[in-house]
């Protein structure tokens, strides 16, 4: 399972104030905690914590990198603070995901050049011009288009990860189950299948149980094929479900300490 | 989902005390804690606690019954004391499980014409003469040979529990996955599908993080059609695992307070 952690993200309030005042002990402390808690992308973010993304999230990348070795995921809605970001990661040697571009075919042209030049791997929601699918088929169908237009771009399909939009069960409790459906059939749509991921926090957003519908949700897309989340990796509850689910999936191979065991493969090496 | 308490069972010390000294109390405390946790039925077994089954199954069920109205299901290899136990269900009309039979044809002959008279429901493990099965094939083709005898004594498909047989994931690791293939499986033999049950507590066996790995594989058993478990029902994370699944499948309508409007429907009458 690919864990992304999502917390150095400038929508998070003590991050936002390490933006905004340089502050680059919050964001290593981040950094090591959630690459110890078993992240192997870190998330990094800007939000709206600063009037120069670019040059933000180069810094914040940057002060990540200095902290430890670990892959990136670059969120940001915009291509060129994605573009600075790519820079840093390619400067630093690290490897990096993009987060994240939708099925549109001209956002497509413009984000698989990148990822190809940068040899980036790529979040790709299920979603186009008509907005988020409200129903399997749709999603099936943007995920089939990204895939092929990945082919016309040359990019690996292991590069590819496609995101079937998880919405959040106090307010989407009826489409949740699409979700799965559209993942058992990403799984079909190439081989190998790409990568699969979602933005986990969605799931519970608003209820009073979050970690508690977050962490079965996820259980729940792993054994459809979900490989890959979005997560508060800080969550020691989450993190053990996942790790409990890959054993009971053979992916991981049982002995009484199968919990520390995965734990320490994942380790990082700090700077 | 049908939980069913496994606790009053002579195989825990507290219960063979009870039975040997003939001390209710300790069975009314565990029928009313199991019943106020969520449990569906209650799975009675008197162990290896007594010479006289016949008589100690009566004699627990009655004093189950005595305290709560609530489903019971009898649970032993021997034939004379389900016999022993469907008689009590009966005089106190209550809903009853046979709890097991396997899918040989000379013990198919024996418990359907019983679970038939009584009306009964029954868990049928899906091994015969042969042993348990080490693949999915072998399970399914188990599975429909019970199926088509059950309709060959007139038993309605909703009466019978299929039961993969769950092996402990310490020992069977490569099997566990084979489980979820049989259930889904399971669920196109007929139509409606038959109820789909599992003994949970066999499933972390001698591992160190026992109800982690026990609720991780429910959830896991549940989104494939499991649709009941015998089960350690007063593991409040596990019952919480198990609402938390049916409200992200969409089988209980959202509110905020959802893990407590669940809880509160399944309660029983106490006598």
């Amino acid at each position: 399972m690919i864990l992304i952690g999502e917390r150095i993200n400038g929508q998070f309030k003590d991050m936002r104030e390490a933006i905004q005042t340089n502050n680059a002990e919050i964001i290593k402390k981040w950094a090591i905690k959630q690459a110890e808690a078993g992240a192997d992308y870190l998330d990094v973010n800007t939000g709206t914590a600063t009037a120069t993304p670019k040059d933000t999230i180069a810094w914040m990348i940057n002060t990540v990198l200095d902290t430890i070795n670990i892959p990136i995921a670059i969120d940001s809605p915009k291509l060129e603070v994605v573009e600075s970001g790519l820079k840093v990661c390619k400067e630093r040697g690290a490897k990096v995901l993009i987060n994240s571009t939708t099925g549109q075919r001209e956002k497509l042209e413009k984000y698989f050049p990148l990822a190809k030049e940068y040899d980036a791997s790529i979040i790709c929601l299920t979603m186009d011009e008509r907005g988020i699918p409200k129903d399997v088929n749709m999603r099936v169908e943007v995920a089939a288009n990204i895939i092929a237009t990945a082919m016309e771009y040359d990019i690996p399909i292991e590069k590819i990860f496609l995101d079937p939009i998880a919405l959040p069960v106090k307010h989407a409790q009826q489409q949740i189950i699409h979700i799965f459906e559209a993942v058992k059939n990403f799984m079909l749509i190439s081989s190998p299948a790409p990568h699969i991921v979602v933005g986990l926090s969605n799931v519970g957003q608003g209820t009073l149980e979050k970690e508690l519908v977050n962490r079965t949700f996820l259980v729940m897309g792993m054994i459809n094929g979900l490989d890959a989340a979005i997560v508060d990796v800080c969550d020691e509850e989450l993190v053990n479900a996942v790790i409990t689910t890959e054993l009971i999936l053979n992916k991981q191979i049982y002995s009484d300490s199968f919990l520390q065991a995965y734990k320490a493969s994942k380790q990082h090496t700090k700077n």
